[in-house]
């Protein structure tokens, strides 16, 4: 009698850009399930389908946070997961909210690990999501790749030299998260010549929306927690 | 008095994979545009969103050959670029259509190229979609990437032994098209000690679709075209 899971990409941030598949199922579940980072925050994902949700339907604040401390994490997604599981017990459908796609960085991946573990009858249906780097793609006309060519996601670069190890291999990357070390890796891309071709996304889908071209101009300032570099001229292999 | 190109992602295949914002012009466009690659051919993407199409929307067929004669196959965008320019021109509102993102390894980029040097000011929208990989992990309920773990997307080896350079740097990569060197591919991995933890993708969100964890069991096989493999495991830089 176990309710479902549904894990739903509700794309980077344009509500529009939100698919069919998600926002059918936004409209029939009770419950709709959310990672907040800091308690009494109001979630990202929650403010991008807002206008698709009935005031009868609640919602499910799950205390996610950003930490280092990988034990205090994982105690963290275990109390999320254990939460979840009450829920479906009880026969209740819940949609967890993912920003981009269900499948790539997001929290929704630990749990469904848990809950497998758990409860490895549960049913679990994934809807996948357009990614902010698609969307940042667009809104430039620019292609992310094509033809026989690579592409890298990178992350999140501990260590900005780590990019030159990357950039031999791959014509086309995306680095997500460049704001804490946008500098050093701007450094990066000067050195292998191609920093001109690169382009710096912020908060794409979303307002205040940017594009800048000129990567080295933004050196020194402080940029968007959300924001990504797609970088072009790196080599083919 | 150019009609504006929108460049519309249509997802993986499932038609309720389509977003929203795509879904609302496809209804309000006189042309669909659709590559085939035979002539005579019903486009994949056009399939998608038949069942939102109204008989009075035009569909453009516009010829896009798949050929390893890289001059040939510009002569082929050219041609489809100015057939487009000559429906632009007339004022109307073309939708291009492509499976999964606009911006990956579609023919789109192409002509975009091609149309902002035909027409500078010409207005160009582009959508981003839902990937086919993203629909793979999606099925699979499975995490594509998570954390600070780089990603690699390969769309089609022509060296199965170039894999191995990415192995090492990558935890978790998405081999496209691998059909042609299904059996070399799979000795790689196999090598590499991740056959067992990767995972056979075909015809992700259309009927037919399938999974297979048995990798090493499918060599000698034929594989569907549209088959990819997600790979965990890889080294960790």
């Amino acid at each position: 009698m176990y309710g479902t899971l549904y894990g739903l990409g509700v794309g980077p941030g344009d509500p529009s850009l939100l698919t069919l598949k998600a926002r059918a199922i936004l409209e029939q579940v009770p419950v709709v399930a959310v990672p907040v980072s800091q308690r009494g925050e109001e979630s990202l994902a929650l403010q991008v389908v807002r206008q698709y949700l009935q005031p009868e339907q609640k919602t499910l604040n799950l205390f996610m946070p950003m930490s280092r401390d990988q034990a205090y994490l994982e105690r963290s997604w275990d109390a999320a997961a254990t939460e979840l599981q009450e829920h479906l017990a009880g026969g209740s459908d819940i949609a967890f909210l993912t920003l981009g796609d269900s499948s790539l960085y997001s929290t929704y991946s630990y749990l469904v690990q848990r809950l497998q573990k758990m409860e490895p009858g549960i049913k679990i249906i994934t809807v996948p999501g357009v990614t902010s780097f698609a969307a940042a793609a667009a809104g430039l006309n620019l292609p992310l790749a094509t033809g026989d060519e690579p592409l890298a996601i990178i992350p999140a670069l501990k260590d900005p030299a780590t990019l030159k190890e990357y950039l031999p291999l791959f014509p086309n990357l995306v680095l997500m998260k460049v704001a804490r070390h946008y500098d050093a890796i701007v450094e990066v891309l000067q050195e292998a010549g191609v920093a001109e071709k690169s382009v710096l996304a912020s908060r794409c889908g979303q307002p205040g929306e940017s594009f800048k071209r000129d990567l080295v101009a933004g050196k020194g300032q402080k940029q968007d927690y959300l924001s990504l570099i797609i970088v072009k001229g790196g080599g083919q292999p």
